[in-house]
Formats: C-alpha cells, sequence, structure tokens
C-alpha cells in the first residue's frame, strides 16, 4: 500500500541496507581514563559496518534521573566529545530530555551520569536519540543523486508495518559503506528484525 | 520532504488525532476474579477516548523470561479473552515473542505471567504488540471513502522525525470515535510527544 509514492523506479542504486543501532556511548580519551582506569585502551570485539568504528568490549552503566541502564555498549575510536545515544524509550525510563540530534551535535543535549569499573562521570550534554541517517560514499551519493546534508525518505517495506521514514539525513564521505541507521524504536515501528532493505526516496 | 505522496488535499475529512497507546492490559471476569480477588470489579479512573474503554485504577506486573515490567495498566471493560499489549521494546525486554496483531486476534500469540495483589495467571496466548489502526465512525469512513478493514497509510509531520505509516487498518464501528492509535515505539518513531496529527493517505 506505499506504492502511491513516487520512486525512482528500477534505480537499483536507491535501495539500501538498514541496520539498526542499539543504544551505545562513544568516549574521549580523558573519560575513558576516568571511566576503565588511567593508561587503558578499548579493546576491539567487533569492525562494524561503517569501517572506521568498532564495538568494544567494554561496558558502561548509564543513569538518569528516574533509573539506570546497565551494560551498555563502547563504540570505538575515542571520539572528541563522550555521547550516549538511546532510544526515546530509554531516554523516558532513564527521565532524560534526549533531543534527536545528528551525531556529534550534542550543544545542549541531555544529561547523565556514565559508570565505569574504574570511575563515574557526569556529563551535561551529549544524551541524544540520533537523528537517522544514510551513510553513502561519493560515488552512491552521485548515482542516487543526492548530497550531504539532503533529507530524503526512506521506505522500507517489512510484513506488518510498512512505513516510509521522513527526516532522513544524507551523509556523505570516502570512509563510508552505504547503510543506512534507525534506533530500536524506529525498527520496531517497522518491524525490522534484522537488517531490512529501504528505498531511497529523493 | 513528504510531499511526494498523492494526497486527497483540502480534504479536512482525512486529518485524524493520532494517539500513543502506552502497555495495557485487558482482562477477563475470570481473570479479574483471580489476579484481584473473588467479586473484585474494576474500578474506572478516567474513560478513554475510544468511550466504551476506560483506564482502571487496577495494575498487575507483566513477567516474561527475561525480566518484569511492573504496574502496567488495566483498561477496561471486562473483555472475552485476556490480552496483553507491549510495544517490540517491552517484548524484547521482557523475552517474549509478541507478534504484530489486531486486539482479540490473540491465537498462538505470546505467553507471559501476570501478577496481581490477590493473585498471579500464566498465560499461554495474549501477548501482542497492536496493529496501528484508525477507528472511525461510518459517516467518517464515508467521507474519507474507506471501509472496514481496509489497509491506509497515515502521514505524521512531526519536526524531527516526519514519517508515513503504512500497514493501517481502518475499523469502523458507530460506538467509536475518530482516533488512530499507535504504540509507544512507533510514536517514538514519529517522534511524537502527546497526541498529534495524522492525515489518512487511501
Amino acid at each position: 500500500m506505499l506504492g502511491e509514492v513516487k520512486i525512482n523506479m528500477g534505480n537499483t542504486a536507491n535501495i539500501i541496507t538498514v541496520e539498526t543501532s542499539a543504544r551505545h556511548v562513544h568516549v574521549t580519551e580523558k573519560d575513558i581514563a576516568r571511566l576503565f582506569g588511567e593508561g587503558h585502551k578499548l579493546t576491539e570485539k567487533k569492525r562494524l559496518s561503517q569501517p572506521t568504528e568498532f564495538a568494544c568490549e567494554e561496558r558502561v552503566n548509564i543513569i538518569g534521573p528516574k533509573s539506570e541502564i546497565k551494560n551498555v555498549i563502547i563504540l570505538g575510536p575515542a571520539r572528541k566529545a563522550t555521547q550516549v545515544e538511546v532510544s526515546l524509550t530509554d531516554a523516558r525510563t532513564l527521565g532524560i530530555n534526549a533531543p534527536v540530534r545528528e551525531s556529534g551535535d550534542v550543544a545542549g543535549s541531555g544529561a547523565c551520569k556514565i559508570v565505569g569499573p574504574a570511575g563515574e562521570i557526569d556529563i551535561s550534554e551529549g544524551v541524544i536519540a540520533a537523528k537517522r541517517h544514510v551513510h553513502l560514499r561519493p560515488e552512491d551519493a552521485e548515482k542516487i543523486g543526492v548530497k550531504e546534508k539532503q533529507i530524503v525518505q526512506v521506505k522500507v517495506k517489512t510484513s506488518d508495518r510498512a512505513l516510509i521514514f521522513g527526516d532522513v539525513v544524507v551523509r556523505v564521505n570516502a570512509t563510508f559503506m552505504p547503510f543506512m541507521h534507525i534506533d530500536t524504536d524506529e525498527a520496531n515501528a517497522c518491524a525490522a528484525s534484522g537488517n531490512v532493505e529501504g528505498e531511497i526516496i529523493v
């Protein structure tokens, strides 16, 4: 029933794998030392679809005014700013106001406590719900006819909960692999179990 | 950016209020007795948008293989079958396989334990994630040009996460008031805080 939308049919370049990002934390070198001890280095467990990123063995607990979520995974490598990415369901559970933001855009975002095995930190900002986005290489972007920061729609056809995501931001970089990232609420809203295919609508 | 969709523009009958249904439980008379005691009557706390339905003072705990969710609200009146409506986020937290189903269609759906102040029950089926739906009166359905059980799309325009829900089932009954119901995952996927407006796309 989603056929009413004008789609550049037959252009298979518009098909993209949609991955679900569960809650996770990015940390600065300074916060790695505070949470895991001086001189600690993140331990890579699994390389992610974006080849510069990896899931770590390290886990932390996230504490908000209302509750705590334990064993939240750290993604490496270290970043310039510590950032906690949660679903809006998580944010409500924690009692934190997490705005929908692009990764790295943390000014004035949510506060929380982060607890690691060697120490804890209070961040006054950094808790966000990730803005849904598509990673593309320059050659993918050219084929599809989109540019960095362009807002597109992505149609996801699952058996029970087909939908079209609006407000999807395009990010283009030579280091990327072509994947769309949504959070767990968004995955559940389209009943996506595991990766699903999406169709970029320009 | 959702403007590509063909919409019956200018037909304000297509605009509907979208309400979020948080997790809740419907119970049979027999299960009211088991959970709250023999002869117990449900206590109405608040009438809902569908005038035959009401939120109750009574609460129960829902237990799955992985965890428990406490203080889940009961909705009255009593029904023919006990039914637990959760989000897919909740289902994963509980460790329950909850299929996406219309209310009342519980055959072969998820199992759980329900704990009340006077006793507990194990249900072998009844845990579902509600299929998103629109309640309409016959006169609304006629204006919009839809029928009972028809599948439509509904466009929701929020500031950060606009989207178009597909697979929305139309339900028509003279006792209904015109409202769309989505669950908390779906509300979060469109960043709907409180009620928002949707546009039915036929």
